[in-house]
């Protein structure tokens, strides 16, 4: 299985989460592109130290919210959407081809990537950003969701995944971050990680980076997963460093 | 020789130039990224049009700076100037490639072209974004700058420019804007174009396209060139449509 | 009756409608505030103008979406639209108070005026921007809106307005854009404004400024109103310039 | 003698320095207004946080960089740089009359603190701004600079402030960052701090917020100056809660 968090989500001067510690732990990373997190040089500092690691550069795009965080929704016009993600998509793939790589996967972040779940627009606008770049990109998302749906529809590979610290209902949905049990502590969260993939209906397991914590829980999931006998590794290789030349 | 003029650089529901019609009459086409003017649906539409009628895309880079146009001079330090405009080439050319073609060269927009003319901070950071792009990407700018002079050094194809509608003094040097002669009329501009493509020392000659009267006079100066029997064509030949798919 | 419309909608280098000519005929001016259209230096340039005219002005406040020119809907947390309304509104007042006068009303741009229509929480943080800033100060909106409704209810004085150049139905709201009669042509808008005022069911009159023909309109109705022996003056008289120092 | 830091100085998500424990300690808070850091959330708690507390707010004006912090020089032209201001002062305002006060006085940030030392456009701007807007406003800034000249001869109140934690040369200027001696450590502060505030020729002790350390050492600072007898208040002293109604 994939182990994969969010990274690069500081701005300028500010910082958020532990970039460092997490690529240590990580299969995939998927790096903010600027629009509502990450700028330019820390974007090729990640994209450097994941290329270094073998870890998987993903494309975390989001609205142009740089306020909000990306975290509220916005009511793109679907080509807009469309434009703002395509863009995000081509200026990370500068760094990771900088660092000898390439952009593996694209997963929405935020308020988009909730808006993507039943928003058939916007979901269509996350797809057609992806498959104008590279229809070869896998699309990272939430299991039952109009995004998947419409990526696989559209011939890209659509991605399951799981979330290893918030609870889930019987029927497989997430519990509402307003009810008991949405987030799970450690030792639950680490069975949950063992459980999901075990049962192979999600390709990747996502652990919040913003969150404190994060990166001794993302240890205690690799542990875990290591010592059950599942092999982590990215879902989508990073490429081998001969023929990552633009172009 | 080559004709380009400056594209794209409106923002949102703001409008500047006539990308359209210049399109008709240009070779090159500098293309604004998103920084000081453009965004990702203006990149797009521009990059659609160009590449319908062969006119090489370049990517006009410049500073972070939407409320200043890039007009301003920022003090940057190498490293951050290198990641913003790296960031901006990646991103134009996302929707180069999506309209079959690629981003053809590089040239730096407003007080970062300018900047550019004697820093050698600021220079060098264009030089290095380039370079980190794609070591085969033209740049293009002021004959005898240390931009020109570090690009070449570096390897990279370093393309002086001559400007059609500005005055020149007896030693090359351009008359400052302050001065009488600063600004040629479409007459004594078409007459200079001619002699600056004999004499062969620019590879392409720049219109600007935000003033009143561009498009008229980019189109005098396309019909003297082609009445003098000099042909215009990119510099930078856009590429053919095979063979773009990313990476 | 008051002939408003919404002004100071370029930023940087970018202009969008006619700003001056407009002066001439409106008695309020809608100043867009720099969130979502409108920089300092034309903020400070038409409240200069507009307090030479006599011409009140008004915060023309919206969500923080230059790319978007506030024309899409954003799902802000209460406290955070209350605070960037609140802040635009201080802003726009400093410019306001330079001119010698104040900001007279508040009246919100684009999408937010259209959720403030029906979304309560949305409505309220205008409403508790406004009371924050001055319980004084007049909120203009749509008849029937849940914004206007609640700043009564807040106790601040709750202004409707009536649309020159926009089809109503029987029952008084506006015919949707998509339909046919939503846009009305100028002698039409002119009939319908002189109707509007003598009904006497709004305060105050919006004309489009940024479509073409929006000067001619305005000096249409303005001409047509006076004709009919409807005097035009502000809803809310600009200060007279004694007693204007802030504080 | 007065005690100031720089305040606010997060946006959205991201933090920086610890605002809360800081207030306790301080009686001037230098409050970023939003351009090179500071949103209006922050803007409104941190005014809240300083009115109970009885410090003085005073309006940290910076250059439109968030990317940058402020930190880099940008060559405004006067007019631009001077409305850029004052619509900062504007909108902080409009949070310290909410909390029942005004702001106090106005000190330049990070990059335009260093220009208006010595470059008399930029300089001249910072005065024009506060002049327009209230011109019993405090300037604070570096003795010596074109700032505290100018805007004497404007005849604002130009208020001279020495750092705590930067060395001084005999000649009165600072030692370079880049020199030995640049940064004391707290034991050379406090003592720095309390021979400062005994010359006289200071009016107000800055102490850098956003280093590590910030809060202990601005509490030794405190507690050194009230042991010998140096009473701390602001120099501007904050409202009385009566009578700052708007206008």
């Amino acid at each position: 299985v994939d182990l994969n968090a969010d990274l690069g989500e500081g701005f300028g001067v500010w910082r958020l989460g532990e970039d460092e510690a997490l690529l240590d732990v990580l299969t995939s990373a998927n790096v903010a592109c600027g629009f509502h997190a990450g700028d330019p040089s820390t974007m090729r500092r990640v994209c450097l130290a994941a290329a270094e690691r073998g870890v998987a550069i993903g494309a975390q795009v989001g609205y142009r919210d740089l306020a909000g965080f990306g975290r509220r929704r916005i009511e793109y016009a679907h080509d807009d959407l469309r434009d703002d993600l395509l863009y995000q998509i081509g200026a990370l793939d500068a760094f990771a081809r900088l660092a000898g790589t390439r952009v593996r996967y694209v997963k929405p972040h935020g308020a988009l990537y909730n808006t993507a779940v039943a928003d058939e627009v916007q979901a269509a606008a996350v797809v057609a950003a992806v498959a104008g770049y590279d229809p070869s990109l896998p699309v990272l998302g939430l299991p039952g969701s109009a995004l998947l749906r419409l990526a696989a529809e559209a011939g890209l590979p659509a991605l399951p995944e799981g979330f290893v610290d918030r609870g889930y209902r019987p029927d497989g949905t997430l519990v509402p971050r307003s009810e008991p049990g949405a987030l799970l502590a450690e030792e639950a969260a680490v069975a949950q990680a063992v459980r999901l993939s075990r049962e192979g209906a999600v390709q990747s397991l996502c652990v919040h980076g913003d969150t404190p914590g994060a990166v001794a829980l993302a240890r205690a999931v690799r542990a875990a997963l290591t010592g059950a006998g599942v092999p982590l590794r990215p879902f989508s290789p990073p490429a081998d460093r001969a023929g990552t030349a633009p172009g």
